[in-house]
């Protein structure tokens, strides 16, 4: 793994059940700690939560920090279900970088 | 409005409430049309599903016609809300493209 990758992951925010600003206060803390880049990671129905979030995040609370969308990706990840059968999720990855 | 945002417009898929495989059957129609690329948008909590159909169209219906994600955006777009409110809401749009 290059320093690099290593850099990216420290700076990620992987989205789930919790509520909403959890997810909001956690990309705005790793800017506010010095990071260039904070990348939110969403897998299925957390998707249109993770787009709120990086959106959120950007307008309302890093304004001034002149945050912008820097790619968004898009991919499909197999996994093994309870049931032991492989199944595909979508994934996305919003890459917020400060100006 | 230039002839190339016209095309664009041809070829999109807005993501709503029908079923799952209708959205998908659209993109892969448009392409089997003759479409270059087509356009998947969705808004809100219909985001998830937008990827969803985006990366099953591509993944298991068009991967003899090498069909790959061009790019991806993601926005905020303000609506007035019923109670006459405005309020925001998150917007992506993904580009698939024929190789």
């Amino acid at each position: 793994m290059t320093e690099e990758t290593q850099k990216s992951q420290e700076n990620s925010i992987f989205i789930g059940g919790k509520p909403f600003m959890n997810y909001v206060t956690g990309v705005v803390m790793q800017f506010s700690n010095g990071a260039e880049e904070v990348t939110v990671k969403a897998r299925g129905k957390f998707i249109s939560k993770g787009v709120d979030v990086a959106e959120v995040a950007r307008r309302k609370f890093l304004e001034d920090k002149n945050v912008s969308v820097k790619n968004v990706s898009i991919a499909s990840e197999e996994f093994e279900n309870k049931e032991g059968k492989l199944v595909n999720v979508s994934v996305i990855e919003i890459i917020l970088k400060k100006a």
